[in-house]
């Protein structure tokens, strides 16, 4: 088993407009995709599409302004099974995000693609908390062929 | 053991600037570090500096447009004795980037941190080869706190 981690430092005065971004429908849609739906609830389905694909994921855990944890129930074959898991804390001026993705098979070449590409997405999240403004897709930051 | 993995897709004719960025120590300059020195050759040790510290890497691999490999011989404790390894590739109008940062002994929050700043990187290297600008330290794009 191998996982991805990222962490990113929000520039924000407590965790709560990150929690709200990693758990409300417009939240999600205004740093990873347009095109989110669903139930944000726990025990809910999120829906996220994207133009080449798309990822369901069912909300595992959601303790407020601490830590939230997806488990993925529909995508490509290397997602199905993973978890995806955020903790959040504060640390002054930032809230320090500790992100996860855990529980690939294989250190397969698409799981490179998927760290390279989430951490420009933790970006967009930590732009949507700092501006307003976001990165998600269709109008994401493009890392490479094809994405 | 654990992993940083990444991957970036480069638009350019040839693997050549990709790894003419890997291999001198100005093209190294343009991406990562304004304050690079040291030898590129294989065998060599090349010396990186940041505003926070630095890091020394020992180049044990060259292949022309194929593979380049460094070991850390300096640096903070948890990435002394560590591998940075790059591997390219031709696909079409893009080089393909695989990088992996190999042989962390645990997944600590500093590794988290490196893993979404090495993102950054890649993409600095990227930018570098495809419009000529990189964002190299001190010029380079925060993800948190501090970096």
């Amino acid at each position: 088993m191998v996982d991805i981690l990222h962490r990113v430092g929000v520039k924000t005065e407590s965790p709560e407009k990150v929690y709200d971004a990693l758990t409300t429908v417009e939240g999600l849609a205004g740093w990873w995709t347009d095109d989110t739906s669903g139930s944000a609830e726990k025990d809910g389905v999120l829906e996220f599409r994207f133009p080449l694909g798309g990822f369901d994921m069912e909300v595992v855990e959601q303790r407020p302004s601490e830590h939230v944890a997806w488990t993925v129930v529909g995508g490509p074959d290397e997602w199905v099974g993973t978890t995806i898991d955020w903790q959040l804390r504060q640390d002054g001026d930032y809230t320090i995000v500790l992100f996860k993705h855990e529980g690939w098979k294989e250190p397969v070449e698409f799981m490179h693609h998927c760290s390279t590409k989430w951490a420009t997405y933790l970006m967009s999240l930590k732009s949507l908390v700092e501006t307003g403004v976001g990165a998600p897709a269709p109008r994401d930051v493009h890392v490479g062929f094809p994405d």
